[in-house]
């Protein structure tokens, strides 16, 4: 009776090994299942109200399993708690609505927010809460360890061991959660080898390893076509350049996603060059494989990249380039999304990227009325990481202008993140990006949330670029400041016409905000003619044929 | 050569590879090396300049490797850069004398902290940076890379697959770093067997494995005698669970070293039942097999722990819980600093921390004059985690408290992670722990750093609670407020003694501050038969036997 009090777990995995073993006709402790009981195997093991991880991220997805699940019987698998990272295919949700799946906690939705609010109002989804991605595998370590992982690998061995290639991601935080807490890790392969190129994960981690019928999903999400970069986009990255990374002299970034910063990656081999600025700014990145980035690193601007995951069509280049990209010993990368979500969070002084909205707070969020998109990096690396302790020139810059002239514990010298919001003030179909008040007010409403979901504070945003300049809210001193440093750069839009024009006038002989000629750029300069790419062809020529684009970006 | 221009890391790793093959006679690949070898090992693979990390925390040492690399000839390896999360053994100070290295990031070095500081002043080291240790893994993987990994486990198999057993701490982070930028990894292990008990790292990313003459050094770090716990611990320890972890329902935390956090954990069966807290509090935890959590274990208070490391003595017990502690199917514990430092951060509700020195406005510091102690992990679980998005009682109240009639950015809602401070009001030999002024900033001028070395600001910390009362910081609302608050426990330090009378009575009467008696708690009660163990013995009578407690514990 002692011993079952402490074994519960331990005990309830047999089990389910057992019923496994039972339903498949299959002896004990066999790893290998065919795809053909894929659904059988999930029935058998699967119980209801399971906390259970699909693994999928921006790039690859766990498909085959995300379709198997589908097909179980909700009578047996009901109210399952889905705890993953991203909700990317249509059988992610299609789970709620069959009702196998009850109650999600998650980080990023994309393509799917619309149909996710949708479910959310219709009472099929209970959302435990949105998390950003180093935030939800913490918590599989503490309060939502997963008792079943379906997770995906390139290739399994016979024993049982992963070979998850470029695209590693999320797997090792996913198994390391679930395996030693005597759950069950189920991995999708897309073939069975003789020989792994490298082992990605034990086989002693992994319960069973099904080969799917179709290679995994995978979505090349960081591809940007330089042909549809604007000038507007290149006169936004030439401020990023001269009035940010060079004058703070950062080293260590992240990029989001985006053009806004495809054009900054692609304006370092030209116009930062011409400012001299080579090996005084952006030596290492935390950061995706972008094809944008093959410019500066051929022109030898580029120290390392670490990697979340990896990009389609960038193996061979990445394979090529071993003394920039983390890759094994058999030439391909190891991505590694908590380690370099960490990167980001603590090694990295600066991180840029866009939103959807704006306050004049400086809050921002990408979500809008009927969609829950989520947050994926963005809240860990654009937030202050106030665990930091090592010194950077850029990161004591940062923290010097914040705490110059103040008094108490703000006072105490401390260095600071730079965290740029690069967004121009009216995005497409003439929305403006700056309003009085976030559509995430109203989506908290609406899905019942604790908090408006905001993606970066604006506590924590250092400055905000627009085509019309910079405001740098590190040295904003009052809420009214730093609402006229918002509405300086706002533009046309309703929040920027309704700018005290003396206080804008008064910030901007402070330095606190920087127009393009106060910064030396003209913008008649900013031409497509600066970026180093200017087509998709132009980013294989750069990369001597071995970046090959996925076909949907050929376009010659 | 265009290869060449890419292949540097690649190709200079099989340069030492070569190296090492010549020097050692042996053929190539062959992972095995004899422990007579290895300062041969280590002078054919290191060059000078290397960045070099030698493993080692608060618990497990790679103590052979650090002989060795004692022994190499610092006319061919000198100038060495150590980044490694601890300087525990003499051997890592050692190094710096001999010349070996001359350049140190790291994290701690608790006891050899005096000569650290010495050894700065007398240029022998030139300290980088000091860290946190998810912060310096983070760097791992963007500007401090080790090109060398000096690593321990406790075996190996013949392929060179490592087992870690219960201390794997932090050897995936630097494995992992290192084995993908096509360094080279050194593991000693204590044993070489046929068949692991499970694989905690694949021999794909490990280069040479040594068989130490001696099983590597560990030390009990977290082991705390309750016959040492005082009353004004214990009264202490009351205010806590009443005050802080009752109030604001702390589910989810992590517990700093020491005799106060210990005090709390063997109150949990006794004092904090009576209150009816059971289930209420306390059931997941980021923390290190503590022996004193075993009587709350035991009475069913605690759901999961996951560990940054083992403590000596508790494998057994661990074993015997597997459903409290994250273990493998070998049974042991698998812990992991770097995902446990994660969850710290991401995934608690609550740090509660000592500190040897706190001034006016909060912040804190264990450095005292020449003394370089280092931060460990307390920068990273004792700051506001500011891209945690998901929400809990504890947090949103927190956050709530500290924002209320707020404006502007700063009255965004958003949650807060309670830091909290426990602190005698003097230290042994009667030194005062509030001060006016930390020693920190002597040390800063003296070692040259860039910031005093504060180990948690007074930005991040929300309660400081001594034997006189909880001072709650959420709630002050000036630079003045936050002194007196912070004055008004201080005790008969000369701080405390320099309060506001009526200043500070205004702040109880708004519950800024809390003394006993406004918790409802008799100090009288306050004795150490509340301890649900006050020895030893009664910890290990409280484990059924099962904890083994080290010798230097054992006085019966």
């Amino acid at each position: 009776m002692h011993k079952d009090r402490w074994n519960r777990l331990a005990r309830n995995r047999d089990d389910r090994l057992a019923r496994a073993a039972g339903r498949l006709g299959a002896r004990a402790g066999q790893r290998h299942v065919a795809h053909a009981d894929a659904v059988a195997l999930l029935e058998a093991v699967l119980e209801p109200g399971d906390r259970v991880c699909l693994e999928g991220n921006n790039q690859k997805q766990a498909d085959f399993l995300a379709k198997a699940l589908l097909q179980v019987d909700p009578a047996r698998v009901h109210d399952l708690h889905m705890v993953q990272s991203v909700l990317a295919l249509p059988e992610h949700l299609d789970i709620f609505e069959r009702g196998i799946a009850s109650k999600l906690d998650f980080s990023f939705s994309g393509p799917q927010g619309a149909r996710l609010a949708q479910l959310v109002s219709q009472g099929h989804i209970a959302i435990g809460a949105i998390h950003t991605y180093l935030e939800l595998f913490a918590r599989y370590f503490v309060d939502l360890t997963p008792r079943v992982a379906l997770v995906v690998a390139a290739s399994a061995d016979a024993a049982g061991n992963l070979y998850t290639g470029p695209n590693t991601e999320d797997t090792p935080a996913i198994v390391e959660a679930t395996a030693f807490r005597r759950g069950i890790v189920i991995a999708q392969v897309n073939e069975v080898v003789d020989v792994l190129p490298r082992v990605d994960i034990p086989a002693d981690w992994v319960d069973f390893v099904i080969a799917s019928p179709r290679p995994h999903f995978i979505e090349p999400l960081f591809t940007r076509d330089p042909a549809q970069i604007s000038e507007i986009q290149v006169l936004m990255a030439m401020m990023a350049i001269k009035g940010i990374y060079a004058e703070y002299g950062v080293q260590r970034l992240n990029h989001g996603i985006g053009f806004d910063t495809a054009a900054i990656e692609l304006l370092l081999p030209t116009y930062a060059d011409s400012l001299g600025l080579k090996g005084r700014i952006c030596q290492h990145w935390a950061l995706n494989p972008h094809p944008a980035l093959i410019p500066a690193i051929e022109a030898g601007w580029v120290e390392s990249v670490h990697s979340f995951g990896s990009e389609l069509g960038m193996e061979n280049y990445i394979r090529a380039r071993p003394d920039v990209f983390f890759t094994g010993r058999d030439g391909s990368m190891r991505s590694n999304r908590a380690f370099c979500q960490a990167a980001g969070h603590y090694a990295c002084d600066l991180f840029i990227g866009s939103t959807l909205q704006m306050d004049l707070q400086g809050n921002s969020s990408t979500a809008t009325m009927d969609r829950i998109a989520g947050f994926g990096g963005a809240p860990n690396m654009g937030a202050d990481a106030r665990g930091r302790r090592h010194a950077s020139p850029a990161w004591l810059m940062a923290g010097e202008e914040a705490r110059r002239g103040r008094s108490g514990a703000a006072a105490t010298p401390r260095g600071q993140k730079l965290v740029v919001q690069i967004v121009e003030t009216f995005r497409e179909h003439m929305q403006p990006a700056f309003v009085e008040r976030l559509d995430a007010w109203t989506l908290q409403e609406r899905a019942g949330l604790a908090l408006p979901p905001i993606m970066v504070y604006g506590d924590d945003v250092t400055h905000v670029l627009t085509e019309e300049g910079i405001a740098n809210l590190l040295l904003c001193r009052s809420d009214e400041e730093r609402e006229q440093a918002i509405r300086g750069v706002a533009g046309y839009t309703a929040v920027g016409q309704a700018r005290d024009h003396r206080l804008v006038e008064n910030l901007r002989d402070r330095g606190v905000i920087r127009r393009p000629q106060d910064l030396g750029i003209d913008p008649r300069q900013a031409t497509r003619q600066l970026l180093a790419a200017r087509s998709m062809r132009d980013l294989v020529r750069a990369s001597g044929g071995l970046y090959a684009p996925p076909k949907r970006f050929r376009n010659w």
